[in-house]
């Protein structure tokens, strides 16, 4: 139907604007079904205690991952560490998740023995059991879809939409890093396409080659959130960016925010690479995604709690019913940020 | 990687082999997973009463379907319908899918309302919630991957594995329907790619199509035999033709099976279409997949109580511990059946 008059490109809505779109008009009809689309996880109940999460991703050749650089090991770990992001982002424990791929017969046994000793991997690393799956032959190239389920405390679940007025906007780990490693590995590419002679050298930005080749989620930080007993009251894994997802946020807490840009954790590496891109970090940190990092907010009563703890950077607080999101320069300059997201169509 | 020297082509396995690697050495190493891989769905605790079921498929364009004659919108039904058939194969009630879709820019957004009006379609008529999904773009062609998540009473439960000799083997609606109608929608898109000028004739085939087209997961058997107090030894549903899901059943109850081709129920539209390519409405009935029929078996004192049910034929009995299994014609003449699946590799 391409080039058809009147028909629409999806590009025009955007990704958020589609799922918007398609979730419309759906509603819970379902006894049990606490939070359906519109956060990290759908929320069941699940008994007196715990509420039920499930989550989906799908990762496709071309788009989510190149095997020119990625090997197949990392893409089956990374696609279990964004799944498991999303249930640590409502504050809950994985348990376990379903795996289906699809692949065209250039894949060899071999290389789908390797996607899955990632899985395999990952499995491990976030104590949860692989349930079942899928496999189908694609015309073209390899996709994975995972769908994780977890669980949480009913007291304990975390919604993006509980942020208050005055609360402490936080972040785990640093960001940038994993837009940082791609830019690396891309550069590597086209010098290698440009010349085959030459061997990719990724000295000096180890860190950042792992931060886009195997993401952890921070399953930690719940932990460690847990151990001071400090309940965010909003949260949200950084998979688009962090300007996307404060908006997702603000929108859903109906509340603004103030990020201070000087504050924003950025690794010496993440800086080297922006700036060689004629980009400073801070820009990397805001707009790049998977770096499935933990963006929390928390009430300032619980600033003492979290002073202890590792890995976690204050970078803002939020504002007034319905106010903006600015992103304030250390000379005190505003600018707002808008709706940008992650658009891969 | 194609074509190296010493890697190996997936195709020599099959899809069940493919299943049986991948899912070897890994372990449920959580609590409260009852059943991981290797039935229609996995089981996980609920609560007191309640078990939760998990299960996923993927639909890939080409593989799955062709848009050249499936509407979008029954592509998206039967998306569901296959997830739910899963559930009903575990004797459990649906609640709810998670739906991710990846798509090339071919598609515009008047493609995908249709796709999802066929997925709201499915979801009212199976009184389901969805409840979130994921959406990407992909290199080349439509792909469809559907969860669903279900619930059955502990004591309802059904796997393939509980079948016992002298059990009778039933089977809902008939079958090879789905095959046929394919052959049928294939016959005329041959014919229109010969010859454009030739409208597509399916006059005398409405049924068959329907079958490959819309089909319908047997929520409505669960129902009947639960009125009548039937509870089914083993149960599997029909996605990959009888002669593979019998297998599975007599696989895991490590029994054998004895079907009685005479008793195999097949459409009259079915035998003709099946006739007119050269072969019988009973190799249709044994090879052709997506059915989406229950087959199940029952103990013989449940016989009495079956009679009554609609829509419902007993087409054979289990036999010994790993007996194999037979298809037995009229005359008496016995074949073995053998695992040939549906390979899309």
């Amino acid at each position: 139907m391409e080039g058809n008059i009147g028909l629409t490109p999806v590009s025009s809505l955007g990704e958020f604007g589609l799922i918007d779109r398609i979730t419309e008009g759906f509603s819970a009809r379902n006894p049990g079904i606490i939070k359906g689309p519109g956060d990290d996880c759908a929320v069941l109940d699940k008994d007196e205690s715990f509420y039920t999460l499930l989550s989906t991703d799908i990762m496709a050749e071309g788009v989510h991952f190149d095997l020119s650089y990625a090997p197949l090991k990392h893409i089956g770990y990374k696609a279990v560490s964004s799944n498991v992001s999303d249930i640590s982002a409502m504050n809950g424990r994985s348990t376990g998740i379903l795996v289906s791929i699809g692949f065209s017969n250039r894949f060899s046994l071999e290389a789908i023995d390797e996607l899955f000793s990632g899985i395999r991997a990952a499995c491990d690393f976030y104590n949860i059991t692989l349930l079942g799956g899928d496999t189908s032959s694609s015309r073209q190239g390899l996709f994975i879809s995972v769908t994780v389920v977890g669980e949480v405390e009913k007291d304990k679940v975390v919604y993006r939409s509980g942020a208050q007025e005055h609360d402490l906007i936080c972040v785990s780990g640093n960001l940038g890093g994993a837009l940082a490693g791609l830019k690396v590995l891309q550069r590597e590419k086209d010098l290698f396409l440009n010349n085959p002679g030459i061997q990719p050298d990724l000295t000096g930005f180890e860190f950042v080659v792992e931060r886009q080749l195997k993401p952890e989620a921070r399953t930690d930080i719940i932990a460690s959130l847990s151990e001071v007993a400090v309940l965010p009251t909003a949260m949200i894994d950084i998979s688009d960016g962090l300007s996307s997802d404060i908006l997702h946020i603000c929108k859903q807490s109906k509340r603004g925010a103030v990020l201070y840009q000087n504050k924003l954790p950025v690794d010496y590496e993440t800086d080297k690479v922006a700036e060689s891109f004629q980009s400073t970090g801070s820009t990397y940190a805001l707009n790049g995604g998977e770096d499935y990092e933990l963006l929390f907010t928390v009430s300032i009563h619980d600033f003492e709690k979290l002073k202890g703890l590792k890995d976690i950077s204050v970078i803002g607080h939020m504002t007034g019913t319905n106010s903006p999101v600015y992103i304030e320069a250390s000379d005190g300059t505003q600018m707002e940020v808008i709706a940008q997201g992650w658009s891969h169509f």
